[in-house]
């Protein structure tokens, strides 16, 4: 299996996307090739004492800043790291594209390049999110901020493929984001999308709230992309606020940074729980070819999971079985 | 200064209002009338030692559960603690009212029974939430899921309003709740609330992130309900399990249990940083009078606060600058 690496995208690249490309490459039974600027990526893997001979390089001029204009940037840099990498892709020469770059243009190439399958309207970013019980699919998370109630069906049915035959979920519950439990509460939107959701086969749950995305009680939360993006985003933020606070509260004296030292494990073990470099990336499900978008504050260890994410992805046919299942929700004509 | 606080709303009800109403009794300058079932309430009181005689009883024979349907538990329930207690406001006989009850019954109810200040056209429920710098008020968390951009311009004027009088902030920076930051960005009914927002005469920063609810950057973040209420429960979510995962991992070996109890003291400063119920309660804004919207959660300290939060917006009489700045607002005929 070979898998392309933006290796230009991210707010560290491409030391970290490098680094994490030789982790993977060591680890996982795949083919890596990195995509970007030769005489940059070159130096850092004569770095790494042993290089792995599962790594190549394909050279692409350009790449798109993490701020510029998504639309605009795809179309003027025909020779970026992102539209190279997805040429691969359309071309069969690699099986999945990974970027940790810009997010608007790798989902805009993804979708212009390689095109969507068979069915399905728009792709949506699915999350895989950490929670108390179990981790949670949360879809979509930005890819389309205003979608129809279709897509949000198309969502339920990919993020349940997903959940099922990647995460390996069986049965996965699905619920719809909103204001609160009971039928009938929420938008025009929403009321329009639970209906149609009902009509889906597979186990929906009916309304869940923000309270439910880290109770890890539901599979598959499915939501517009800007309700999913100020939720994800609105996490992040609380996450590191915990954190820097954390911090500066437990070196504020002796005994408190004593107590720390002693707790280490704990603080190890809640760090992994939750860390999404664990998950890796995010794949754009409904393109047709598989596409993980990673954050763009991955480390290493985030892309080489965006790596295992991917292997998973392709490994696991999760498309056909996404094809099948939409095709299957379509009302034959009478 | 008389606060009516509806002591049968909450999950913990009556046991905690009553609670939470002696110690704002003693703490604060205020009398206190508690509005529910006067045998209920009663025999709560006469359990203090020395009943404070700022505190008095206003019989309501019924009240709205926490999962009826607002809209018709308002209408049918005439005699509930939450519409007797306005109908104090209403009169005059109280100048502020609090729930922790049912949220939708409050806002309901209060819109109904006192109306809306001159020219707003929608309330809002403002609520001010930690951050690493500072508090940011977030408007609106759930009175209005389908908002016109021009209640998110009212929202901003009166968060504004409430951020520079109630929390004593100088030329409060206000921003709106989108999907990036660049001009340009989100759905159509965003860029029409952005050109809206300009017209303002407040220190309007441009579109924020999920990101920046906890930064403490900015003082007020605009958006509407259906985002504002997923972006607050999320929130909540994470901080359970962050709190839930800390506690289960921290207790898991002697040592780490030292740790903990050595750095007890950093536990209970992040503890009581991002508390809400230090907060007490959010005022909805645009009403014709002080209504206070508590956590469904709250324990006696978040009421106590949140009848200092009443005591504060009253004092300061946030209602009158409002009505001023929404007056402001409004383009004079030709």
């Amino acid at each position: 299996m070979k898998i392309a690496l933006d290796a230009m995208g991210g707010d560290t690249a491409p030391e970290t996307t490098v680094a994490g490309a030789v982790r993977a490459a060591r680890e996982l039974p795949v083919e890596i090739v990195l995509v970007g600027q030769q005489d940059a990526i070159e130096p850092l893997l004569k770095g790494y004492p042993s290089r792995p001979d599962n790594i190549t390089i394909v050279h692409a001029a350009e790449s798109i800043g993490m701020h510029e204009s998504p639309a605009a940037a795809v179309r003027k840099k025909r020779d970026s790291s992102i539209n190279v990498g997805l040429e691969l892709l359309k071309q069969g020469q690699v099986q999945a594209f990974i970027s940790a770059g810009n997010t608007g243009a790798a989902v805009a190439a993804s979708t212009l390049t390689v095109g969507l399958l068979p069915g399905v309207e728009r792709p949506g970013i699915a999350i895989q999110l950490p929670g108390l019980k179990d981790d949670t699919v949360l879809i979509d998370v930005g890819a389309n901020i205003t979608p129809k109630p279709l897509h949000l069906l198309q969502y339920a049915i990919m993020g349940e493929a997903y959940s099922r035959y990647v995460l390996g979920r069986a049965n996965p519950k699905v619920g719809l984001l909103n204001v609160g439990e009971e039928e009938g509460k929420g938008t025009d939107f929403i009321k329009e999308t639970y209906e149609l959701l009902q009509t889906g086969k597979f186990n929906f749950i009916g309304n869940v709230e923000g309270h439910d995305i880290f109770s890890g009680e539901v599979d598959v939360i499915v939501c517009d992309g800007f309700a999913g993006n100020v939720a994800l985003k609105t996490a992040e933020s609380l996450a590191h606020a915990i954190g820097t606070i954390l911090k500066r509260s437990l070196t504020r004296s002796f005994m408190t940074r004593l107590g720390a030292a002693l707790a280490r494990d704990a603080f190890q073990e809640i760090r992994s729980e939750l860390d999404y470099a664990e998950r890796g990336g995010a794949p754009l499900l409904g393109v047709n070819g598989v596409s993980i978008i990673a954050h763009g504050a991955s480390g290493a260890k985030a892309i080489k999971n965006a790596i295992r994410v991917a292997h998973e992805t392709v490994r696991t046919e999760l498309n056909r079985h996404m094809i099948e299942a939409v095709k299957a929700s379509i009302p034959k004509p009478a």
